[in-house]
């Protein structure tokens, strides 16, 4: 009898972002990526929202290795909050490798971490029953690897994130020879990235991008700017060849797009020929069509070096009328508007912008339908599990699966914390892990069940007053009139009578109920139901109320 | 001389939304439409925002009418809170005068109201110098006109929004005829709809979308869930005639979508064969086969229809396997979010979900650039303005423009408040009038000055810290340690301790600061400062901090 296989994924199935999946076979578990997710309007304050990985730390002695995809931060990006917890060695192709250091560095997470590089077609064992064998994919930074996993039940292929790229920047096409292969030999299971499955067609070649940004530099009759991630080696590779073409200086501004550049040169993953990098201060020297800079901002962050030249913001960088602003990404889903108001304000003052609605600046690095399904017919096997993407694009991906001709019964829509058990005899879910989203918030995190966030909402919504009550010690009674601070809620001119007459319809309604309210508990409670109903009938808002009581203790 | 003509636009003009537009012959003004805005994320806890008309208050007596385009929320939503303060009659279409009746109903507004029937191709005359003519255009609602007003300088056309749209669920083309005809006597100025001046090509007909329903609705093996905008008549007319067609009745879910059913049945503008229409608690009497239900919800809006039946939370819808839900809308930028939540717990609860990625379940009411391009072509105007839309659309749509030859000293590309001035000698902007946002909140309104907002911001991210500080009557300095209360700053249980150390430190810093610290704002601001470093140097998190004195006055 071969052991027992369990499915668990800890991130990413049901969501965007901070994927995880633990694959357990007997007592080994390998654990593949680690990644964050980015906060969206609902979670204010939260700085990053990591896996829970209580499931794994309870099992550490069982743990073989992290296994890492790629670069991006939703696969590498919770390492530096994990590793601490959970001291196992990190597995990783050169480029992710070094990304990875960079970022344990930078978090002061070092101590104690070991990662290693890994090659392509090399198998390395896990535990008694795992060999795996990282294989090359194309996607949006070079160097990214899907995985397969050979089991004394037959084979684990997980896709990570990918796109099937004939033409891509650095020449390395995915390996679909390794994927052929596999299907030949029988697949347990395949685990595929369904972030585009809702999307017909093919997923545009990087290629075709190069021949767009080429034009726009070409033609650009000033200073091109290019905003972009600071992850999209290829895209900057692109930039940096147009550049050199045109004779135009490259500049790099931001933080993490200089930082990204540095690894990737460093590894011999970006080639910048000599001369055509010089720093920001040094192209101010030159005329404006020799000019091109390189951005972050390109999902309208707040804090970028894009966003604070649209906002007039930028110590260094002033747009001028001439200037050419490509920002070549698509807003991901929730920064639409910050985008927006980027490109309206780089528009009114004088720059052309490029984007991706008006010119084929982007293309994304995800597999579109024909491509997923050219990989289920590659593999053809006999179990299947959509990954990374929201619930609807699991299912989008199980439809096309399904539509293949693969069994329904094979077919396992999985979504955080779902615990996949194949035996000899079959596959079926068999119970859940704890896989709630836990939220790094300055240096202490919460989980789901914290009231934080939802106190933050409220406070958001109508702001927050608070009624201080001065109580005498021995009576217990208030001693004088309660006082009212508010921020959030009006415009203070306008609260002065508002609070002074609520100030007076609290000590009124203290002093009515007598001895009940000597009760700091129900004092407060009093407190903030009459306010509560005073403000609502006056204001029709809702605000936060905090009844402080002095004295009480 | 002819009178000089004033184009000074108070809404609409680099903001999608909020559309209102003062043109000025002489001494006459009339005013074109009275829209509201729906808060994005940086304004948490406004209602609505409405267009500043201080500018025509001022000039009360000069405002000849309001001239409605057609009876959406950004045309018309600003009513009940403008007429009290601009007290002037308003002209709309007959569909769109239903809509603000129950409008003005419902906010309580009508006392002093006129609104006036208008007839498209009836001119009406307004102050001395202007005649005004609506004519029919298409758009997602019935009975939508533009404007043309004829002046002794010339005439000048507002096309309200529109799109060409040849085979309209209601028969009713746009009356192309009409600007050909203003065209060739020679036209002043256009000021044409850009909110889809970005999009190359024609936009579909609402007759393809209801080949869609209609198939939809036809194979749906159970109950059919239709979600749509209220106003969306022809929609809700094309759902209707295919449930009368598969002998399906249909239910209204949601009061918005109720008011504007009723308001369009009774003034003819939707058609309901008799017997169709059932309440929802008869409808589940019926087998799922015989059942559509119509919703609200179609923007993920936390509180409508669909969004509580996604979530489990409707008293009297709840999700069945074999349910079809049809999202028929497109989400609003910023909406994203909400729609893709509410699809991802629709197919959780085993609804098969249609929506506007995989099917063509909807079509919008704006022109492409085909129609922009041909609007321009047969109106062929002297002076050229884009209206509504973000300064990126009205920069596209200008371009659409001059890419046929209009001159660019023609073309004026405007924003909220400028002052355009055509004379007979040319036109040109000739300064700016106040046209800021006013956000109405609760029962007080308050504009971008107030610092309400950034407070409700800051709030949300990091919470609030409230430090209480009794000090003496006499002396001036504290009587007893400072009360810390917090709200959405962190877990209780963590700040237990912390609160106690931050309370004993302020203690110490204002003991050591000696006298200096009776004043009571020097006292506070040492509070505040104190409280804000060790926080941040402890937590690295910035909470708003409001410190009390109490006894200081």
């Amino acid at each position: 009898m071969n052991p027992d296989i369990r499915i668990i994924p800890l991130g990413g199935l049901g969501e965007i972002g901070k994927n995880m999946m633990a694959i357990e076979c007997g007592d080994d578990i390998i654990v593949v990526d680690c990644g964050v997710q980015f906060p969206d309007d609902t979670m204010p304050g939260v700085d990053l929202i990591i896996p829970d990985v209580s499931y794994l730390v309870e099992r550490i002695d069982r743990v073989r290795g992290i296994l890492i995809t790629h670069g991006h931060e939703d696969h590498i990006g919770a390492l530096p909050f994990v590793l601490p917890q959970l001291s196992v060695p990190v597995y990783a192709p050169r480029l992710a490798h070094g990304f990875i250091s960079a970022k344990l560095k930078e978090h002061r997470a070092t101590r104690g971490a070991t990662v290693e590089d890994i090659e392509p077609g090399i198998a390395y064992q896990f535990g008694e029953h795992m060999k795996v064998t990282w294989f090359r994919v194309c996607h949006s930074i070079p160097d990214a690897m899907g995985i397969a996993i050979e089991t004394p039940s037959g084979v684990i292929i997980h896709t990570g994130d990918f796109k099937i790229d004939h033409t891509p920047v650095d020449g390395k096409t995915m390996d679909l020879a390794a994927l052929a292969q596999y299907g030949t030999q029988g697949v347990l299971m395949l685990l595929s990235d369904s972030t585009y499955a809702e999307i017909p067609g093919y997923t545009t070649s990087e290629k075709v991008v190069g021949e767009a940004l080429d034009r726009a530099i070409r033609d650009a009759p000033g200073r091109v700017m290019v905003a972009t991630f600071a992850s999209l080696i290829s895209r900057i590779q692109l930039v940096v060849d147009a550049a050199a073409r045109y004779n135009r200086k490259v500049s790099i501004v931001g933080r993490s797009m200089v930082d990204s550049v540095n690894v990737a040169v460093e590894l011999g993953y970006l080639t910048i020929p000599e001369g055509i990098l010089i720093p920001l201060n040094q192209s101010r020297g030159l005329p404006p069509e020799e000019v091109v800079l390189m951005t972050t901002g390109s999902q309208g962050e707040p804090t970028s070096a894009l966003v604070r030249i649209a906002n007039k913001d930028h110590r260094e960088v002033t747009i001028m009328s001439g200037d050419t602003v490509i920002i070549s990404a698509t807003p991901i889903p929730g920064n639409e508007l910050g985008v927006s108001r980027t490109i309206d304000n780089l528009l009114r003052q004088g720059a052309t912008v490029l984007y991706d609605r008006i010119a084929l600046v982007h293309v994304h690095g995800h597999a579109s339908q024909e491509e997923l399904k050219m990989v289920l017919s590659l593999v053809r096997p006999r179990y299947f599990v959509p990954v990374h993407g929201e619930y609807r694009h699991l299912m989008a991906h199980a439809r096309l699966a399904w539509d293949l001709g693969l069994a329904e019964s094979g077919i396992f829509v999985l979504e955080d914390g779902d615990v996949l058990q194949i035996t000899d005899e079959g596959a079926e879910v068999v119970g859940s892990v704890p896989a709630g989203p836990i939220y790094i918030d300055g240096l202490t995190t919460h989980d789901n069940r914290s009231e934080v966030l939802s106190q933050r909402r409220s406070l958001s919504q109508d702001g927050v007053v608070v009624i201080v009550v001065n109580t005498d010690k021995h009576t217990g009674l208030p001693s004088s009139e309660p006082k009212v601070v508010a921020s959030g809620f009006m415009d203070a001119e306008e609260t002065v009578d508002l609070f002074q007459q609520l100030s007076a319809a609290l000590s009124e309604e203290i002093k009515g109920s007598g001895h009940i309210s000597c009760q700091p508990d129900e004092l407060k409670s009093k407190v903030r139901e009459t306010a509560r109903k005073f403000l609502s009938s006056e204001t029709h808002r809702r605000p936060i109320i905090i009844p402080i009581l002095l004295g009480e203790d």
